[in-house]
Formats: structure tokens, C-alpha cells, sequence
């Protein structure tokens, strides 16, 4: 699947406004979705910048902003409450004064309405708008977003709220983007591979890597479990750059095999859910460390009913007999983390949720619990049907979510290559 | 709580490097967590920015930086593979040369033999080091930390990894901020809202925020379900910003009541579990549209397995009935999204899992599946005790991920407050 994407004549910035974010009390997920739709939209994604709820700082960031970039994306600070200043440092900039605006003052007054709650006196203070901006409607929140236009160059302020921001950028801002800007097109192909680490695919494909013309770029983007690998294609004309990527994107897939689960911006869970689809299968999940978070990995999709029938979570032994069956005697002399104890989660399991395919985890995920024998970070994975189990063994690091993380990549990945080979 | 950190004389700026944060396909989760701890070693945050994997955006994001900053932390573009060049425009800025470093070599050597693997050629590219760098031993992964020191400015750069930012940040870099400079302390303290929104706090708190001197400053951090309100203390002596930071607070937290659940890094998943193993209880779930996630986070927490049994995810009708033996009937009159659904999987659970108290929810979480008698977003829990159930319906929107987030943190909630109530 190649993304042809427009780029280079719309250079922008991001300006992320907010103590909370800058001083690390809130991640800033805004940013990276705001940089994935300019890019769609064909803008150049040419730098972020953070400051905090300060006036003189905003007003710096938009200054330095407009130095090389034609657009200025701003998101935070335009809340009720009164730690909100990024509209006072817009007009400031622009140096304009406030105007009431009656159609915020009705959109306020009627979402309040619906909700059944009076309007707040801190809801007034947000009808006041900058003399020269042109407000777009915010139908997810009461501040509206608002549009700046001088000289060729474009503001976009909008709440931080990430559903309010995302419902402003895609009806909104990038629809006016795209009618103000003039963009060339630009192609990239992104290949999800899971079960290797970034070293093993390297080396992989170092002979691959040879081949690779200078118009065409290739990332490694690793996260636990996982390795995405990014062509871009930096040269040459439209059509040129398809046919490179369609090439060389193909014989990338053809090298890795099955550790290529999907491409662009598919998931893990998405991919074996459609599986499952696929083969008519349902499955389950048996769950003692993970704690939950595979169901919770594969219930995320919408549609997952049509695969996922459900989940035992049984963190206490007592819940590993009654619930799934498994023996006092394994227990007692395997322990709780072992091969033969997620071998009969995993039996019981199928027998008692009606599932055709499952997995079923058990392990030590720290920081402490472990033993000499059973250190932390040991993990014992199940999975498949009744005729054909698969278990084996993680050695992990210390860190509990990250081996929560790793884990249900892993067993997730695990049932996928299993139900593929059922295929053969 | 108050948390003393100190500030004003290392201002410091983060510099995230990698096309895939510039581009949105990577959430920069390092950025806030670096800018958290260097607020607690004194640093004063006065920006962040993103550039691209790209020679000279590094080298001028390192110029432009130290134009107003004592301190540069740069993540990211230290890995083994061909895309990353943090390390030349480092070398470059300083206009220094390469060496072999040997140490990083024997390093490298030994991790993968502890792993098992072969060292690849890949990693020998790690060994070279700009001539000038104090090396940071990472035992976290193969490429070390490097520190710089000139002029009395400091540029740090570490991989982008988290686990090894995070290693480096608390072993080698933090401690030795704190030798180079010396910092004065400032005050905050954060104290942690569930159950309000931001705007009814805010109306809450308006004569409140009246009473605040011009020396501390009240921000509002809301997130799905909670809203985080931070007291700053700006200006005065150690002596009288702890003083103010007590008694305001202090006034915050009795006119909030128990809205309130904690002050600092708590989490609303810890404040239950705190509270379980106080009152001697053990918790479990039973979870239809959440699919696990209340589960997952009810087992983050390290130590879980003191207050939390279990729990059956009961995605299909089929194991809402066998699992936990909702009535035929109660599903085919009321349907799966209902108060007696949840009031009966809140029996079951109570009953087959043998737990004192639990949570049990049903709900559409979207973006389908809505019908016009109950549309997207609407969700029944139940939760409490066999003696004193409670059920409650939200109506929330048709963001999946959204309604699942909210509704955990609503549940969750839900059962802290009466958990409080048991006790009086």
C-alpha cells in the first residue's frame, strides 16, 4: 500500500502552548497526529516547538515560527479557565483588540443546554475573539477554533483537547489549508514487521540495503516487539517514485517473509482480528500477568465481537483452578510460571469460553517477585487450538509496563504466525 | 504533598531527534518525562523542539538552542541502523574528529553474548565517538550516552529509546547536572481531581481563586474524567512558598472534598488499590464493552495481587451467561446494554469470583453498533458490594478509545467513593 501524500510549498510549524505539557505533566500526543495529517495533507512538517502559558513566550514561538514557515499550527491555552492566555499573545501579535462573538456565545449557551448544565460565567470570557479572526465552529467543545490570514502566511489556534483539536483539523483547517496552498506530491510506504528486534532486521537487509537508490530513503522505527520500516521516496517524479517504492517495497515484504504483518498504519490486533475473520475462528485470552491487556489490545477495534469472544483473567491461583480448571498439583509443583501451568490455562481456556484459538500468559513482571530460579521478567506464553499448543518462554527486563507491553506484542504476534501456518 | 524542586539557574532546552516523531509516527513520550525530571533536579524547562533526521536541522537546533540555554538534552539517532547522524552533527558543532572507543566495544561484545547473538557489523559503527564526548555507560543497550562540556554549557545526547533515556537520565545524567550547576529551589504541589469536569471545578473554585496572592499561580490540567489542579508557588522565600503552598492547598482540598484523590504521581488506580488493602478487600471485574482495560489497570500497579482477584471478560451474550450467570431472559428483555445486565454481572462476579466488591460495566463504545433507543455511547455500571450494588448510565460520545478511557476512570472512581462510604 503506497501513500502518496502532497509537500514542500506548505511549510509548517507546530506550536504546542501549556505549562503541563512543557514541564512534562501531560505527553503531547497532539503533535504527532497534527504531524501525520499535514503531512497527508501535503504540507512540510519543518519543526515543533513547546512553551509554557506565557504570554511573551507565545509571542516569541509565532515570531521565530513565521521566520522560515507559511503556517503556524497552534494548539492549547484557549480553555475556560484562567491559566489560558494564547488569545491575548495572538492579538498582541497581530495587534488587534477583542470583539464579543454572539454565534460562540449561542454554540456555548446551547451545548449547555444539552448537557443540562448552566453556563458558566468562565464561559462568557470565551466569546471575546480577536478582532481579525475567523472562527471555526467547534462542534466537540465550547472554544472555537480560530483562522489567521496576513501576507500569505497562515495562524490556526485550536483547544488542546485532542478530540476537539482533531474534529477542528479535519473539517476545518485542513480542507482551508489545502484551498490556500499550492502542494507537490510526495511518497512513502511504511512496512510493519513484529517478532525481530531492529539489529536482526538490519543485518537482514544489509545486501537489500545496498540496492537501494539514492531517491528512495529507508527508517527503522522499533517499539517493543515491533520494527515499522519507512521508504520515502525522495526524488524523481510522481510516477517514478510509485514504481520505485511498488519494487522495492516488494522485494523488502519478500525478504522478510511472515515477520511482515501488514502496512501503513494497520496494527498488530487489526491484523489477527481480521484473521480470525478470515478463518471463521473466534478466540479468547487466558490472562494472569498481562492482567487484562491483551483483551483490552484486541477489544480496541471496533467490530472485535465478530472475533473475540472473551477473557479469564485470573491473577490469583484460587481463579487459576476454579475458573480455568488448571490442577492444585501443577501448581504446587511447577508454580504458577511454568510451561505446564499456561499449557492448562490455555486447555481450560478453550474448553470453558467455547473459543477455537487462544492465548493464555503467566510470568513474573516486576519490579520485584521474582526468585533465583523464577527471576523477574521470566514469562510463559500459550497458544493455539486443542490439537496444536505452542508455549514458550520470555526472559525480560525489570520495567513492569514495558514487559506487559512486550509480552502481548509477542503472544499476539505468536497466535497470528500460528493461525497462518493452519492456513498451509 | 509538597514537592520541593529547584530551578532559575540551568535553563535547559530538549531537543527530540528522528523523522518519525517530526512526522507523527512516534508519540514523543521522552520529552515530557526528561522535562519532569529536570524540573525536580532544579533545571528550569524553557523549551522543547523536534527536528528531523537531517545533518544540518541538528546542528542549527543545537545553535539556536544554546543561544538561551545552559543545558541541551537531544534524544534520539544513536541506534544501530543507517538513518541515524545525531552523533556527526554533534561532532560537527563542536568541530571535533571520530575515535574508536574500545570500552563501547567490549560493551557491545558482551551484551550480545549474554543474549546469545552474534555482534553485528551494524554495531562496530557505534564504536566510533566524537573526540571530545565523556562516554555514559548504558546498561540498558549497545550505544552510550555522550556528554559535552564547554564554555560552561552542557550538551547531552542519549538514545531515543525509553527505557535507555530514562537508565542514563537517572544514573549519569541527572546526577552530574546537579554537580555542574547550582539551582534554586521553587515549589509546587498537585493535587488530583476524579469525577468533575474542568468547567465545574473552576465554578467551584472562583472565590477560591480570589484568595490566591500574587505569589502562587493555580492551573488546571484536565484529562478524561480527572481534572490535575497544580499550585505554584512563584515568588518569596523556601520558607514562605511552603507556608503559602500549605495553607492554600490545604483550603483547596477541604473545599473539594472527596473529589480529591491524591496529591503528585498518585494514579486513581493506586488510590483504590491503597484503599482495598486498608479495608482488608479483594476486588475483581467483570467487563463487557471495557474488554479488560479496567482490569489492566487495576494490575499496573506493582503489587496488584494484594487487593485484585480476577476477572471474566464477558465480551459475547454466550459468556455473560455462562460465566457469569446472567438470566436468558434479563438479555433477551432488556438487552446486554442495560441496568439489570449489570447489576446481575456484578452478582456473578461477586459470587464466582468470590471478591468483596467489584466493578461490572456493558456498554456501546462506538463508532457503531448504536440503535436509536440506545445510541453510541451509552454505558451502565454497576458497582459495590452484594449488600449495596450501585448502578449508574453515562452517555458519552462515539470516540471508541475515548469511551473506554472515560469509562474506566468512572468506574474506578465509582468504587473508591464507595469504598469511603463503607468506612464511616
Amino acid at each position: 500500500m503506497i501513500q502518496t501524500v502532497k509537500a514542500n510549498t506548505m511549510r509548517t510549524r507546530i506550536i504546542t502552548i501549556g505549562d503541563e505539557i512543557l514541564i512534562g505533566q501531560i505527553i503531547d500526543t497532539n503533535a504527532a497526529w497534527i504531524a501525520e495529517s499535514v503531512r497527508e495533507a501535503g504540507g512540510d512538517l519543518i519543526g515543533k516547538a513547546t512553551v509554557g502559558d506565557e504570554n511573551e513566550a507565545i509571542r516569541k514561538a509565532i515570531i521565530q515560527g513565521f521566520e522560515d514557515a507559511e503556517v503556524l499550527l497552534l494548539t492549547g491555552g484557549l480553555g475556560p479557565t484562567r491559566d489560558d492566555i494564547t488569545k491575548k499573545a495572538i492579538a498582541e501579535f497581530y495587534g488587534v483588540g477583542f470583539v464579543f462573538s454572539q454565534e460562540t456565545h449561542d454554540h456555548i449557551a446551547k451545548l449547555f443546554e444539552r448537557f443540562g448544565r448552566p453556563m458558566m460565567e468562565s464561559h462568557r470570557a470565551q466569546c471575546f475573539m480577536p478582532q481579525n479572526a475567523v472562527l471555526l465552529t467547534n462542534k466537540m467543545g465550547s472554544a472555537p477554533g480560530m483562522w489567521f490570514e496576513q501576507d500569505g502566511k497562515v495562524l490556526v489556534s485550536m483547544p488542546g483537547v485532542p478530540f476537539e483539536m482533531k474534529y477542528l483539523m479535519e473539517k476545518e483547517v485542513i480542507p482551508r489549508l489545502k484551498q490556500t496552498f499550492e502542494t507537490h506530491p510526495i511518497v512513502y510506504r511504511t512496512i510493519l514487521t513484529a517478532g525481530k528486534g531492529e539489529s536482526q532486521i538490519s543485518e537482514q537487509l544489509t545486501d537489500f540495503e545496498d540496492t537501494i537508490p539514492e531517491g528512495l530513503k529507508l527508517a527503522y522505527l522499533p517499539s517493543l516487539g515491533k520494527v515499522r520500516l519507512r521508504l520515502t521516496a525522495i526524488r524523481g517524479n510522481a510516477e517514478e517514485q510509485i514504481q520505485l517504492l511498488q519494487q522495492k517495497g516488494d522485494e523488502l515484504r519478500a525478504l522478510l517473509g511472515t515477520d511482515v504483518f501488514g502496512e501503513g498504519l494497520s496494527s498488530l490486533e487489526e491484523t489477527l482480528g481480521a484473521l480470525l475473520i478470515v478463518k471463521g475462528l473466534r478466540m479468547g485470552t487466558a490472562e494472569s500477568c498481562t492482567g487484562g491487556y491483551i483483551a483490552h489490545l484486541m477489544t480496541l477495534t471496533p467490530g472485535a465481537s465478530r472475533y473475540f469472544e472473551g477473557s479469564f483473567i485470573t491473577y490469583s491461583n484460587r481463579l487459576k483452578e476454579n475458573m480455568l480448571g488448571v490442577s492444585p498439583d501443577t501448581l504446587k509443583k511447577f508454580g504458577a510460571v511454568s510451561a505446564e501451568t499456561v499449557r492448562e490455562m490455555l486447555n481450560g481456556l478453550l474448553e470453558n469460553a467455547g473459543v477455537d484459538v487462544g492465548i493464555a500468559v503467566s510470568g513474573i513482571m516486576g519490579p520485584d517477585g521474582g526468585t533465583p530460579e523464577k527471576p523477574v521478567g521470566t514469562v510463559w506464553i500459550a497458544i493455539g487450538n486443542r490439537e496444536n499448543p505452542k508455549v514458550l518462554q520470555l526472559s525480560l527486563g525489570k520495567d513492569r509496563s514495558r514487559n506487559i507491553e512486550y509480552t502481548a506484542n509477542k503472544a499476539i504476534n505468536e497466535l497470528r504466525l500460528f493461525i497462518l501456518e493452519l492456513a498451509s
